[in-house]
């Protein structure tokens, strides 16, 4: 490690993370039907066409497309009306000219059929005969086979985070197992001499951890799996053999380090006697959580977060998420939630460095919504409680003036 | 049942149910640790002042402000160090005047100071004095006690669904257990002679179970518990009992009508018959969805969804998120994700009935949203495992055009 680490845009410092690490994503097999929110870990092929048979759409009468050929108000066409067809079974029949057959909306039309036409558009007369109104084209109200997906398409691709419609899509074609990423696991560690445990009460200069469990929630949201740590002291031995041990059981390892410079750079000593390549960051040109470490021993990534519990969270989100998603092995990431919103007063912030201001969203009596920033010290964790989301002032920006449309990332 | 109900607009179809029914919540004891995304059941108040102590924000020097008084880099104060003070502990002295004590970011405050002077500010002479080079105003670099919340405050307001954040303000009170709203439990039905369960191999006409997972799946990610009773018979008697056994055993039920229209009237009748005040909406001003059903039967809400999985599902998202949500006791709902994207062709609609039509997001080079319209009929379900989000139509519209920003509901 260098004795000193020039900081780096948040930006770089994710591409420095990937340019050494590309976790390996391990299948596991998983009930299709409590899959919600995991992520493929293979391509997902149909094994069928689907539908499977020819569906009509509507309730109707299942005609051959001709016979209905020039059929309207004035000069409608009669057809025999053949038989009803059941649901949920495949006609015993085969229609033949000027015949039709009466289908409910689902229903697999019969052989020699290629059309429905629509119950609203035809009339049962005393003789039996249908009075068809209307001209039904060829393929008209009906799903042909292969239509939603076909035997042998990829359905889903390998790096999907899979939502109800694509649990739907698996049950359709009957695929109630499949193959998704494992939970990577990350160790969570917090240290500092002035922390304790949420059910101790506190003595005066105590207080309680908050980033193991922000940051668990957090973690485990997203797809990973926790181990928690706990709190360890602020000294070299126990720090280094809580790591050691942590790397040993996990995938990857969360850090909030002590609030004291000193406890910041030793947690960045350690992270880098812990194997190559060390610590790649150390110190990002970010707002709040410029103290941030990234480090990679082998195939860990451990990462430094400030003790700030307000800035571990924010950097977390930021950053933590990326790394999260790239060890499940997310291909396409999905456009992540925001919105657009009217920043309610003027902001300023440094040049050279990226500001992200949480941010309370009001709504306007017209719908449109307005974004008032939640004021107050960067360590008070009940700020990130009052607010919606985050804005992001870019680096280049000396600040932003109130009437600015913002985007807001939610949180 | 009045025979005939006239088709009434989405946010009238709430507007009925919601003056029906008003669902309590039964509160359950939850700890708080496991608490993300649970709904608190009671305000939750603080039991102290956060933080209890003054603590320094910054590595530095703790002083009397007034000692360091018009110091600058050509007029130094200089104060005499006391001590160091130890990270979670109580400084076992008092500062008197012209005295400073080393305090690191976190650290406890001694008696009689107000201020911290950062290290960068200052300098340890050889004689153990230290060099003041900037004033300190009284409350600089420190947190006030009770600046993050006071004692007896609502830090969070019944009827909020917790986030990272709101975990970690728990956490830093001690508060280890709250009470959180039990989940209301749905019982799904899926109607239809022609459904088989996913595991099954199809016959010709028959097709899977698409929608008990695709809305469990949504209900539980909502919150909500879910009890399978999978496929009725299309019959009377058959889903009469059905719908009586799953009335006992659950707060509310879905059912996924078939998809003709004798089977969608007869699911509306028997909900009619299981209670007052009975049917309240029999058709919604919507596409995809028209066939809606709201129904209650004394506390028991019943939705009849359309057969169609994508009608289904896109209703499930907009009409039933607001059912779970208030079942949750939610008062306050944040923002929905949503995201704006320039639309990229032309789509018409019928004036007089809400569109909800499904698209892709694709980010042009510049950053800015498209938003590509996912065509395709509306019951495949692979057009929603396509597409991103929804865009809304308005009634009052016939259409929008190619280059209209539209605001995508991501799904």
């Amino acid at each position: 490690m260098p004795e000193f680490l020039s900081l780096v845009s948040p930006d770089e410092a994710l591409k420095l993370l990937f340019s050494v690490i590309d976790p390996k994503v391990t299948p596991e097999d998983t009930q299709a039907e409590k899959a919600l929110g995991r992520v493929t870990a293979e391509d997902i092929l149909s094994p069928q066409d689907l539908p499977d048979f020819k569906r009509s759409t509507v309730d109707g009468y299942a005609v051959r497309a001709k016979d209905t050929h020039g059929a309207n108000e004035a000069l409608p066409a009669y057809l025999i009306l053949r038989d009803e067809i059941p649901m949920g079974e495949q006609p015993g029949f085969i229609i033949k000219d000027q015949e039709c057959a009466l289908i409910h909306t689902g229903g697999m039309l019969p052989e020699g059929t290629d059309a429905v036409v629509m119950l609203e558009d035809s009339q049962i007369l005393e003789s039996g005969e249908i009075e068809m109104f209307k001209a039904a084209a060829a393929g008209e109200n009906i799903i042909e086979i292969g239509e939603d997906v076909s035997a042998g398409e990829v359905v889903i691709p390998a790096g999907t985070r899979l939502r109800p419609s694509e649990i739907g899509g698996l049950m359709a074609l009957g695929i109630t197992s499949i193959k998704t990423a494992r939970a990577p696991v990350f160790g969570i560690l917090s240290s500092g001499d002035e922390i304790v445990h949420p059910s101790k009460k506190t003595k005066p200069g105590q207080v309680r951890d908050i980033n193991s469990y922000t940051l668990g929630a957090l973690i485990e949201d997203l797809g990973g799996e926790v181990v928690h740590y706990g709190i360890i002291p602020d000294n070299r031995d126990e720090m280094l053999r809580a790591l050691q041990k942590a790397q040993q059981e996990c995938d990857h390892l969360i850090v909030t380090a002590g609030s004291s410079a000193s406890t910041r750079d030793l947690t960045a000593e350690i992270m880098n006697s812990l194997g190559d390549p060390g610590v790649l960051v150390h110190g990002i040109l970010i707002k709040p959580g410029k103290p941030t470490i990234f480090a990679v021993s082998g195939e860990t990534v451990m990462i430094g977060l400030p003790g700030n519990p307000v800035s571990a969270l924010v950097i977390a989100t930021l950053l933590v998420t990326p790394v999260i998603e790239s060890c499940l092995g997310i291909k396409k990431l999905r456009p992540k939630a925001a919105l657009l919103a009217e920043l309610t007063v003027n902001i300023s912030s440094q040049t050279g460095r990226e500001d992200w201001v949480p941010v309370r969203i009001i709504e306007k009596p017209g719908g449109s919504l307005l974004a008032e920033p939640v004021f107050g010290r960067s360590n008070l964790i009940f700020i990130l409680a009052k607010s919606d989301g985050l804005i992001r002032i870019p680096a280049s920006a000396t600040g932003l003036e109130a009437g600015t449309l913002v985007t807001v990332r939610l949180i």
